[in-house]
């Protein structure tokens, strides 16, 4: 199959290699040139823009990061749909809003093209090693015909339900990873400021029924502030107002995901949205009631 | 070793099993006599008091609910500290306040027995098959001549620092675990509401950074609420109880938590604490904004 890739960045990248190395046909398009010359080297085709993309291509991933950017790729002046060869689907893996999300569906299925939504979960180890976790809204039979695509990428594909039922997966696994990261931010705190290793925290901890991989992965890094960052906290704020759009919509109440909320609106008030996630620990040592 | 084993209750009974089929030569001690008789046909000698097991033990381990249990059957009329022998140890595995602990510990030092703290994690089914996690507090010196009878009960031995520091890491678990759980709970709440299936949910997030114990096992309980019960939230209120006591003594300021203890204080109100501690996603799903 000849599949297109929109959205170079840090796990873009690493999953459009992974499709090269597959045997797929590779077309790219990234808004900065400099951030196509690694898939160009390794045998893609980089194209002036996304419709040109589309344009040789069976299949179209996006991997960007807003509505507003899927929007542009997808229906823009020079989007995916303009250059659309019939029967072409386009699967975002963009973090976005499920509500846009239908938007954006509605539109390409207007014009001819099918689209699912796809977003993942396992960073950009997962990114390289094909072992994303992928979660699919859309039509079962276009998710069926895009897994031997999908599967170059991940290796738990779930199929959620309908347009934009990916994402609202995706939200609830940024929720559920968020809280998890406060409450063992709290107890790393709780147990430094009653003078122990927090390291050693940790290490118990992951024996039992508290373990988990963020305690593993962001649990290291609350320790040694100077490990290398995964992801900016300002993606997980954007996350996280998706989730409280979705929540508001549906009636659901939020109550420790409301502390977090708040925690990442501090930290982007005070210009750390750059700052891994781990940052959040900081705001709970300096907290002394 | 002669060991004696004081609280054959749903962690204590596997536990006490572990050590007789390691060989130790065991004496037990329950308030309610039947609780000893498994342990009894297992080839364990029953002693009327705590007082009469120590009597008899180079050691005793206690696994009872509350600090008032612990003072009691180590320094009660009958306890343990009446009936030691020169150079008993005494190992505390309940949960329990860590100042309460350093009081006993004392209490227990000026009668010339030293003592450990070592909670565990793992729970029943750690407790079986003797992968438990246990957090020591105490004399390095006494845990090393005790690491043979606990390498029975737990693969995961970490010293935690002096008397009570065992208990303080046991309550940073509690604490991180809860809050895991409530993130849990408004994940699968939130997929539900907007018309996900949770158990899918639960699969796909399963396998990326969100992934946790609490996830796999609780989450279970949360989707399918008939699930056999591990713990009765009870002992979570008892427990969430102990950190905020330390919390409040240490001055740290704990936000996630809080949204936790004013859950399972509601549960409690509503005379629920016999329930698993999954029946927090109720509260969630009647609360509607």
């Amino acid at each position: 199959m000849t599949v297109g890739f929109i959205g170079l960045g840090s796990m873009g990248r690493p999953m459009a290699l992974r499709l090269l190395a597959a045997g797929h046909r590779l077309g790219v398009y990234a808004r900065r040139p400099e951030a196509a010359a690694a898939l160009v080297d390794a045998g893609a085709t980089a194209h002036p823009t996304p419709a040109a993309v589309a344009g040789t291509c069976d299949v179209v991933i996006t991997m960007v990061t807003g509505t507003a950017d899927v929007e542009e790729v997808l229906l823009g002046p020079d989007g995916v749909a303009q250059g659309a060869r019939r029967g072409l689907v386009a699967i975002d893996m963009s973090t976005v809003s499920p509500l846009g999300t239908r938007r954006v569906a509605a539109a390409l299925a207007a014009r001819g093209v099918q689209m699912l939504d796809a977003p993942v979960t396992g960073g950009v180890a997962g990114a390289g090693n094909g072992t994303l976790t992928i979660m699919v809204g859309g039509e079962p039979a276009v998710l069926d015909r895009m897994k031997p695509v999908l599967a170059c990428l991940g290796n738990n594909i779930v199929h959620m339900g309908g347009a934009g039922a990916g994402q609202t997966a995706k939200a609830c696994n940024q929720l559920a990873l968020l809280v998890t990261a406060e409450g063992v931010a709290e107890a790393l705190a709780l147990a430094r400021r009653c003078g122990l290793d927090p390291a050693s925290v940790r290490q118990a901890l992951l024996g039992g029924i508290a373990a988990s991989r963020v305690l593993d992965v962001f649990g290291a890094r609350m320790i040694d502030r100077q490990l290398p960052a995964a992801f900016p906290s300002r993606l997980y704020h954007k996350d996280l107002h998706i989730v409280f759009d979705i929540a508001r919509g549906a009636g659901q109440a939020l109550p420790a995901a409301s502390v977090v909320m708040e925690h990442i609106d501090t930290l982007m008030a005070r210009d750390l949205g750059g700052q891994d996630i781990s940052v959040l620990i900081e705001l709970l040592e300096e907290a002394v009631k």
